[in-house]
């Protein structure tokens, strides 16, 4: 079976754990987020492909679902000791080693692609990981700052530097229109059996892949089942704060809400909390299969529960 | 006093301490080697300025005199673990740092000369380092390997990685001829009181120096006591292997051999070890005032002891 999934970071990553374990001999391709790349001390960091990298290779700090195990910050702090900036942005020093060969690779000419299969050699996640583009697309969050002071900051700005304490006024993709689909990307999608989205934030990591041209579009026409994972239990998101750019969206934080913004001409099946079972009538209202199902990702088992659930839809979905 | 000091890496940082503690009134220019300096991993790594900056700034590895005190490796290590080398180069985490600083600076357009001033902000080493040029200058060995095969290496790569095992049979600073001395180099030389060659690389740290064009001719015509002090003490070099890179510019590896090489044409005074005593009437002989006097860098008082005899012999030139 070939499942695609478009994935975030830490969500995305956990709930391709549990699919592995739930299929473990299925051929995954993963098309990753990299709307949130941010060029660091003159290092291209990718915190979505590295964060799928690491969980799935066994390099992941599992108590915080980003960064390395084992890791120091001496570099960080001597940069800062330097007065080079940011000091909000925690890269450790494993952690910049990614950073240092991503970007030697990147100036030697070679696409975030190839670089990216690259550091999949040491890490070998048992999936296939592809940026979703190649070229620079980078997610900017406009916001009216506490001062008064309206800006456009970049999306780790608002995330990790604001803490998304501001409202997020609008998601703007900066390049996703004129940017490509990465080599292998549509191609994955136009041969899947499956198309999955995990519960990831549904506007700045889904929605930042669904916004390079010909990706939806791909997905909508691949004729095959579409299943997405809610990453709003009971009204509040699961980790992170997707609530924040949901809003700047106009989207209300519900898990019924989400499936409609994805929408019923992409999305096919939709699993919801069982928190949620009341809200199964209105997703199926608007035309796409639902369920209610634990959506905790509390455990690897969990997770795995979660993933059989997804594919059953997409069974359900198939035979319909 | 304005005093002008030429240095390589870890003999002339030592000595330089003990220079400030001479004389720590003096307003010191150091002119640093940049000729071993290398780019690894996309970074350029400084190591005879980093090894001033941080010895006099505080922040030496003391026991093996280059380096960061408190260092860990965790960055070099992952990239080693990339498959990414080189792995015989020792950059920990804190130095990468320095590097990044660096790198990041001169992508953005700024020249060495001012990336070292603006590190240099951060650890007032109490003196002016400039590097000899901000033009890329790289001294290359020629080597026979073992297996008979004729290379030109980085000198790193013969000093570090081969630790000088094989016979240098030539020693190249590519792009010395076409480089030209960073900004303030020939105006410190033009105003100093004294210049001075501290027991650094007669060849590879000094000599690099001096084949920039117009630097030895500025000191040369500066007009001032130049006095330099012996790396070689009792036929052997102090440290390091100084005679290895001797031998491929055909000097012997002998005090006053090396001071015959500086010639009395740039050399006004040199001070031999104790142990070297014998040879001072053949330096007086090649019309450079000798003396002989400790010159082993044990501690700080010693240092400055040959900081003071240093300075004592450029009074007795300039009363000459």
């Amino acid at each position: 079976m070939r499942i695609v999934v478009l994935a975030g970071g830490i969500g995305g990553a956990r709930f391709l754990r549990g699919l592995k374990a739930a299929a473990p001999e299925a051929d995954v391709t993963v098309i990753g987020n990299t709307g949130d790349d941010i060029h660091l001390f003159g290092l291209k960091v990718c915190p979505d492909l590295d964060t799928v990298m690491y969980t799935l290779g066994g390099g992941i700090n599992e108590e915080q679902g980003w960064g390395r195990a084992d890791e120091t910050f001496h570099v960080k702090e001597e940069l800062n000791a330097y007065g080079v900036g940011p000091d909000w942005f925690g890269l450790g020093d494993r952690d910049f080693a990614t950073h240092i060969v991503r970007t030697q690779m990147l100036e030697a000419g070679y696409p975030l692609s190839a670089v990216t299969e690259a550091l999949c050699d040491r890490w070998k996640p048992g999936v296939r990981l592809i940026p979703m583009s190649d070229d620079r697309v980078e997610t900017h969050v406009a916001v009216t700052l506490e001062d008064g002071e309206r800006r456009a900051v970049h999306f780790q700005e608002y995330w990790v530097r604001l803490r998304a304490s501001v409202p997020a006024e609008a998601i703007v993709p900066v390049g996703a229109e004129q940017s490509k689909p990465a080599p292998g990307v549509l191609e994955a999608i136009a041969g899947a059996d499956v198309i999955l989205f995990p519960p990831s934030n549904p506007v700045v990591s889904v929605g930042t892949i669904l916004a390079v041209p010909g990706i939806r579009e791909a997905i909508a026409e691949a004729g095959v089942p579409v299943v997405g994972l809610s990453p709003i239990v009971g009204d509040a998101p699961v980790r992170g704060m997707a609530d924040k750019v949901l809003a700047a969206v106009g989207v209300e934080a519900t898990a019924a809400a989400v499936a409609e913004h994805y929408g019923s001409g992409l999305l096919d099946g939709w699993l919801v909390d069982t928190v949620d079972a009341g809200t199964v009538e209105r997703v199926e209202a608007a035309g796409i299969r639902c369920r209610a199902v634990p959506l905790m990702m509390t455990d690897l088992d969990a997770t795995a529960a979660m993933a059989r659930e997804a594919l059953a839809l997409a069974e359900e979905v198939r035979e319909a």
